[in-house]
Formats: structure tokens, C-alpha cells, sequence
């Protein structure tokens, strides 16, 4: 496995691998890897010849500075976890290598980018689009991996990457959860034991909401009651959002659903009573109604 | 000659010759095509096997709806020129293929774009880095070339560029000018005669300047005002801007000149007393106490 820390070493690289007949396939990440992360890294893996991870903690996507500067970097153990998966190469570029001197670009998708976490962190997809087009750049790949996690993340990279003309295939890969169900995240170690146990409420909204629409409920407020009810019992977290929207235009959904939904959340955690833990805000989401995958 | 209308045609085309070991340049072009861009197309070929010439009206570059429909459009002359100056693609997209339907994603250059062009055509810039991202990504060439004309222009191209990380050299062309001193201008055969006689006062102030600096005055205001001065005599034009400026940063130049220093113009004409020619805004330029070029 090679780690690469500039721009000019992976075009290289990705030029060379191409010219040779193999595709290559990008799994960009802020490192502090999971088995989420893994699970994208099989995806790739399953579709290219060649597969790099980026690691790259990237400033201009946090709107906070506290959770940029709590963000975990565990490198060493990144990079064995790569090692481990088969990676080919990890780009791991410094902040000046991806905004140079001076930068003053930006890549900006309106719309998709708006409203949930366009709404509420100001100018954090204006980051990852920026990134991304240059990750995109310097990888050079034929097919980019991304979390279904971030749903809204992956609605608004599809849109750029269409509308730019990138010519890759971004594909989504499904979330993976702890065995309790919490969708894995980066920043769930910084959540308090208290915290950590009252974050279950956001997989029980979104079971709840799924069983609804099982049993037939078609009233977008009254799932969203539910959701809210679900989520109202973790006494130390604030909705930021818990909205129905339209999976691919994530335009709101209300009245009568129709057909496959998001319901996409975002909480906002406090460090537990005692002290323990950070604040940390968790995102999920699930297409409710939705037929099962041919591949689950 | 081949005409490719799609951009996954041409980006297959691009990655074939590339993989042969050949390198390709791009001359993105707006077509009405002038010898201006026949010296571009030569300075690509000097430096690249192969020469794409791109012709697209780009409408969100227009600010002015007249000035977009107004604009000459000469395919047949164009793809003749092109043929006669030995180019190996033209890639002519419709809108549609450059802004697919739902199209949100915008390229934007903050602080170079911001005075001059910028301040006078709101959206240019904008619409401009657009644009040439998506050609970039469709030619996926090794070197990119631009008339000086506009030097902003290639200014906020070359800062896009590094910024994001395409790795592609960037190349400015010099300004080709009629035998009268005329920038030459796709434009130029939309102003009346009158005002193409009057439009000769925008080569002259930039003489004038250029004496005065070379006789030893080194006032940035009193050379700006014998530049007012001479366009004044344009009696149908309106100075739109006449600033001096660091040919890199763009900064505002004033006080004692020190150094090369660009003299930036934009006139905007109407059309003659009697009717004749469309409103027309020229824009030229001259790095000022520039040594000589070596290959001029």
C-alpha cells in the first residue's frame, strides 16, 4: 500500500493505472475509519482494479470550530485498517496541498444543498463540494464511494457530478450500525454513556416511522409526530431536524405519501450530567417504503 | 477534423490519445471565430499533438440578454477556419449537453472576479468558471489556452486552476490586433462605423500610457487621466472602467507605479447616430513597463 500526500503523485499514479487498462475507484473519507468505511472500501474493491482511500480532516466543511478541532485522528490506525482492506493507496494531503495558498474556489450545488444540513450548518456543502471536485481531480477515478449516511451528502455530489460532467459513477453504499443499531459515525466515541444510550432513539424513530408505513399510515404528520415523540425521549438532545422529503429532489413531502420517502434526522447531543462526553450532532435517515434491495 | 457534440464523446476521444502518449491542448472559443483565435489554435499546437477548439455560446456568461442573442454566430466560417488552421476536434455542444435539465452547480472564483468585468457584468465570472470547468473536464487536455484580451479572464482561470487542482497548464495568448491597433474582437463587427472609428481611441490611450510611463511618469493618477482623456474623445461610448491594477493580484494600483502595471479599459458603445451597429462593449488592456518579450 502507498500513502501519497500530494495532488501531483496521485494523477500520476491514477494515470498510469488507467493507461494500464484498470479502473480506479475513490473512497474519500476524514479518516477515524469504522466498518462503515470498510464496507465502502468492498464496494470499491468490487468494481475496480484499484482502490484509494483519502484521508483528509477538511477545514472548510465544519461550521463549528470546536467539532473540526474534536474531530478524532487516529492515522496510524487508519492506515492499518487500510492496509487491511486491500487499499492500493491513501492520500493523505495537508490542508495546503488541497487549499492553496491563496485558494479562492468554490464549488457550490444550489438547491439540493439547501435545506437539512445546508440549513443547518451554513456553508458545510459548499466545503464538501469543493473537496471533492478536488479529491476528484487528483484521484482521477472511474467510480467514487459514498456513504448512505449522509444521504443529503450523496444527493448533492451526484447532482455536481452530473451537472460538472465529472464522468465517474458515484455509487452510495448502505449504512452499517452497531449491533444495537446506531448508525456508525466518526463521532460516536465522543458521545457520554448517557448520550450514547439516548442516540438509540434516532434507529427507534426511524423503526417506528418504517413500521407506520408497514401498517399502512400514509399521513406525512402523522409519522412526523411520531418520529418527534421517538426522539423527545432523549432529554439531552435537540432536534435539529426530522423532516420527510423527497429521496432524490429532497423536496418536502407532506399530506398523502406516495411511493418510497426520507425521513432524514439530525440531533444534537450535550456532554452527559456528569461532564462525560462532547457535543456531538449524529445524522441518519431511511427510505421508508421502500421495496426491499435485490442485493440485501 | 472530426465534430464531436457530447462530452462523452470527446472524453473518449481525449483519454485514447492520451493513453497513445499524445498530449492534447484545448482552445475554448466562443466561435465568430477572428485570427485571434487562429494564433491561439497556433500556440496549442506548438505545444500539444493534438488541438481541440470548443465553440459554445455560453448564456450564463451573458449578464445582457441582447448582447447573448446579438452575439455573432458563424459555425460554417468557424469549422472551415478550424480545418484550415489543422485543428483535430471542434466540440460544439448544445446547452442542454453543458447544463443538463436541473443543472445547480456553480464554480466560482471569490476576490479576482470581484472588480473590473466583474463589477460591470454581474454573473460573468461566474458563468465563465462554469463553463470552462465543464470543458476542462470534457477535453481533459494537457494544456489550456487563452487570449490576453481578457485578461481577468485568464486571471481567474489560472487561479481556478491551481486552486482545485486540475493539472493543466494554463497559457495566455497575446492580444492580435487589426492593422489600425484594434484588439480584435468577435464584437467588432457589431459596432456602426462611426463607433468603430471612435472605438480606435481605446489602442490610443493605451499608447499614450504606455509613452508616458516609458518617458519616466510614474503617477498612477496622472496617467489615468490622460487615459479619460483620450476616451472621452469616443463622444458614443461610455467608460465603463479605466483602472490600473497589478497584473497578478488584480489589486488596485494608485499612488507612485513601481513594476509592470496592467491599464485594464471597457467601453460600452451605442450604436452609431443613424441607426447603424448594436450596442457594443469593447474591453482591452497592456501590462504597462513591461520589458519587452523575448519572443516578441
Amino acid at each position: 500500500m502507498r500513502v501519497l500526500e500530494t495532488k501531483r503523485e496521485l494523477q500520476a499514479w491514477s494515470d498510469a493505472e488507467r493507461r494500464a487498462g484498470r479502473r480506479v475507484a475513490l473512497v474519500p473519507t476524514m479518516g477515524a475509519l469504522h466498518r462503515g468505511h470498510a464496507a465502502l472500501v468492498g464496494i470499491a474493491r468490487a468494481r475496480a482494479e484499484r482502490v484509494v482511500v483519502s484521508i483528509f480532516v477538511n477545514p472548510t466543511q465544519f461550521n463549528d470550530r470546536r467539532d473540526f478541532e474534536g474531530y478524532p485522528r487516529t492515522v496510524e490506525t487508519d492506515l492499518a485498517a487500510c492496509r487491511a482492506a486491500g487499499v492500493d493507496v491513501v492520500f493523505a494531503p495537508n490542508a495546503a496541498e488541497m487549499y492553496p495558498e491563496g485558494a479562492a474556489t468554490w464549488v457550490d450545488v444550489h438547491g439540493l444543498s439547501e435545506p437539512l444540513c445546508g440549513a443547518n450548518r451554513p456553508g458545510h456543502f459548499r466545503g464538501v463540494t469543493t473537496v471533492v471536485t478536488k479529491l476528484f481531480l487528483a484521484a482521477r477515478p472511474d467510480v467514487a464511494v459514498f456513504g448512505e449516511k449522509d444521504w443529503q451528502q450523496l444527493a448533492v455530489i451526484r447532482r455536481m457530478t452530473t451537472d460538472l460532467g465529472f464522468g465517474i459513477e458515484i455509487v452510495g453504499g448502505e449504512t452499517v450500525r452497531e449491533s444495537d443499531g446506531l448508525a456508525l459515525s466518526s463521532r460516536n466515541v465522543r458521545l457520554g454513556p448517557q448520550a450514547r444510550k439516548q442516540a438509540l432513539c434516532i434507529v427507534e424513530s426511524l423503526e417506528r416511522a418504517e413500521r407506520m408505513v408497514a401498517d399502512g399510515e400514509a399521513d406525512a404528520e402523522r409519522i412526523l409526530e411520531a418520529v418527534r415523540a421517538t426522539l423527545a425521549r432523549a432529554g439531552q438532545a435537540r432536534i435539529d431536524y426530522a423532516e420527510l422529503r423527497d429521496p432524490a429532489s429532497l423536496e418536502t413531502v407532506s399530506g398523502r405519501i406516495e411511493g418510497p420517502v426520507l425521513l432524514a434526522i439530525a440531533l444534537q447531543f450535550e456532554p452527559d450530567p456528569d461532564g462525560r462526553g462532547s457535543a456531538v450532532r449524529l445524522i441518519d435517515n431511511r427510505v421508508l417504503g421502500r421495496r426491499p434491495r435485490a442485493d440485501a
